[in-house]
């Protein structure tokens, strides 16, 4: 079960090439849906000044889901495509949340196809996407973090963005991606829409665009996002601008991953948050993991809160489909910033730490 | 993957001899449970002389959705069935409220099976099947709009209809179907109930019986329905009378369909609502359809409010199970009547119209 | 369809053996995800001294559910697996509601793996599983039922029952099973969190910790299980200890049952709960199944409030997977209990009365 092909796959889940979404597609062969998803829970652990926790949560390594995928070959390079994927929470059942119009007012509760919801229709011209997906400044987000974003080890840049409501995912997109055989180049741009009716005074909350051009080939990959969504202008929001990039690349001993990050949102008066993340993943008896990273997260605001952490994680495979880990953060906050882990509450300016051990499937 | 037997699936899929449910249910081969469902998502605009709208929306074409179901043979021509089936929606994740008690304070959000959720039991005498489902009286609206009561184009008879929380579905019910092999008849009977304690004022709020009666033989088709549903009287609500009327016949070059429709709501004062549908399909080059349709519907209020909707589609059909689709619908009011579609908003008496562009995927 | 190995099957499912769950998970073969479920659906009348009600409702005989699971074979004996099982209604297509917190304010709404939301690492040393599951309180109540805590005849100690949030599942668990290979004995022990931060005032609540063990050989099974749940000490609750007892015998011509159930709730004043089960089940033509059970709860509070309940069934097995059955059950209330059945009404101390029609296919 334990083959050399598992650090591959593991290496590439993380990495920038999974932005090339024809590859995830492939395996429905045949069966016209296919169902598919990960069982991931944790034990984790948060301590921080004021107050610490312990609690069972889903999603340490990768978050859990429950998905329904399929393509259907059309002739001729052609196909078509579609994947419902609904988050959920192994330790107490429930399941994700979803935002309908890509606003602050937008969440809809219950069993929700908040991970992706989308249509595709493919040729050799690319990839049409219709629906709810990640948006394209999200990836350099996830791509170059040895720990995808999930579990205690998460990169400050995602958990302090300021990026809103459309900072990893919107609804009501329509999505072009360039197709895989361009030498190593990628790329793919978005139009959402936060469907007010027009005219009304905030008419074109929630509407947006995003797009994101990158390389990969051999060991090196480096991709650069940026993206508007707007909001009208208060002393709270306003429109929100993103630039950020990332790069990693792999020297088989180690994989070593870096990120830039900034978003700025257009309110009265102006907030810039700025972030940076650097990362390695250690491959380890030619199947498991050793994954660190720094990252922090900073705003303009008054005083120039700012959050740091360190991770250190591993991960036993038991499988290509099966992983135990063990992942300790540490976050350190400045000019007020108050920033804990895993539930845990800190003081501003104080440092807290946390820990998860999880067992994780994917199906 | 473009084959003769697409057009007559797809024009099956709007007729009446869709009344005759043993013939979907068949598929289920050998294994226990079937995933099944539909993946439709548009590109749809509104304009009305108030306000307009762009936006994503699921379900153009065919009712998104996801179902679980399975037929197990019992031996000597018995078998037990069970459907579940979930709307959902492309756009944004979400997935559909279900009402549980038939009355309008009974919506459920988070995934329901809303669309249907039944267990059956089938024999030469017919089926017994018992849960949540169409109403009887819906089925003349649905099965004789050549958009199928889906999109932009859905006709207004189906709009308009003041025949409350069950014109459509309803839950807690007990419904008995013909067999399908009675030389073309085909019928139903149900009875549904709101589920209120005895005695109480409104103990009878929700509960129903509808009934429809019909023959499809060859290229004709034909069926009448009507409904009641109890509801204690008062200025707004009262005992829900429904009365309506389809019927088709396909010319091969162009299949045309008509409908009639009448809801009389026993409120204080009594309020009737009268509808009118004439549609039409014109399959293309063997694969495609034209589709056309004009429908109104309108009441006895003072003023007599009245929307009457022209609409015209394209289909393209990349396979049996992937399409393409196109639609624009006009609605004109009078009487006081202020309806647009898509979103948009229109003065009273004034017209709005608008559009779909859309894809969809069966699975 | 209608085989020798029918009985077994039926009698397992509401017999201690299914406290040994590996067996409960092999079908998983090659498969990565099973889709499994049960649909069952039952006319229900309950008539008390005050009201009455009529219904459709969903799991009479078992409750309806869907779910996806699997197993993966990590060698050497070992192996993972994932159960997602969620509850539903088919009488109007809702989802369960879960318990995120083991709390009275933890209920969250929409489509929930409410049932059993785990991922196992199995081994020679027995069964790691983590997330939401049945509490092994709770298993006493069930194994012994020949209802098996399911529709009208639902024994009184599991529809009284002060246990709290806790009394049949919990999330946030940790469990340990013993393995299936000890001779007859088998046991778990669980562990369960409130997640609340520390220090609070209430710190521990929804905190707890089971345990069962028992032993099951041929035709004879017995079980003894005790649970404490934690909550700060006021005058309607605090912590919550629960002791009980089950066992049966197997006779061939008739199964026997019986339970003893004590629940202590260290409100101020404690109020203290107890009951009483027999149960029997006798096989008929070798498939179908007579059921009678007699059962009581009442606790100490002012007045001993007491409930007393008599169920007769019958069961008809189609198949395996499809059967209909027919419930009825009276329940007789002194010292000021209320108790009544299926939606009925009763005044204090009168008796109540309903029965069931229904029919379930498990997939």
């Amino acid at each position: 079960m334990r083959r050399a092909t598992l650090a591959l796959g593991a290496l590439c889940a993380s990495g920038l090439a999974s932005a090339q979404t024809s590859a995830v597609q492939s395996p429905a062969t045949g069966s016209s849906v296919t169902v598919f998803g990960i069982a991931d829970v944790a034990l984790g652990y948060g301590s921080g000044s004021i107050a610490s926790k312990t609690q069972l949560y889903s999603g340490g390594n990768s978050a859990s889901r429950l998905g329904f995928r399929g393509i259907e070959d059309l002739g001729g390079g052609m196909a078509a495509g579609f994947w419902l994927e609904a988050g959920l929470n192994i330790d107490d059942g429930t399941t994700g949340a979803t935002n309908v119009n890509n606003q602050p007012n937008g969440s809809a509760n219950g069993l929700a196809f908040n991970r992706r919801s989308t249509v595709s229709l493919m040729d050799f011209w690319g990839e049409l996407r219709l629906g709810r997906d990640f948006t394209a400044q999200y990836r350099n987000r996830n791509d170059v973090d040895p720990f995808s974003v999930n579990g205690v080890g998460t990169n400050q840049a995602q958990v302090g963005t300021i990026g809103g409501p459309t900072a990893t995912r919107a609804s009501n997109m329509v999505a072009y991606f360039l197709p895989p055989n361009l030498g190593g180049f990628f790329g793919e741009v978005q139009y959402y829409m936060g469907e007010n009716p027009k005219p009304s005074f905030n008419e074109d909350d929630g509407n947006g665009y995003s797009a994101r051009v990158g390389y990969a080939n051999g060991p090196f990959a480096i991709a650069v996002a940026g993206a508007r969504t707007q909001f009208a202008r208060s002393g709270s929001t306003g429109d929100i601008d993103t630039v950020n990039l990332g790069a990693s690349w792999d020297f088989q001993l180690v994989k070593l991953m870096g990120g830039y990050y900034r978003d700025k949102v257009k309110s009265l008066p102006e907030v810039t948050g700025t972030g940076y993340l650097v990362g390695a993943i250690v491959p380890v008896f030619g199947y498991d993991q050793i994954k660190v990273s720094w990252s922090s997260y900073g705003t303009d605001a008054p005083g120039d809160p700012t959050a740091r952490k360190w991770a250190f994680g591993y991960v036993y495979n038991f499988s290509r489909r099966t992983a135990a880990y063990a992942t300790y953060a540490r976050v350190s906050n400045s000019g007020g910033s108050a920033v804990a882990v895993n539930g845990g509450i800190t003081d501003a300016n104080r440092s807290a730490s946390g820990y998860d051990l999880g067992l994780k499937l994917s199906f």
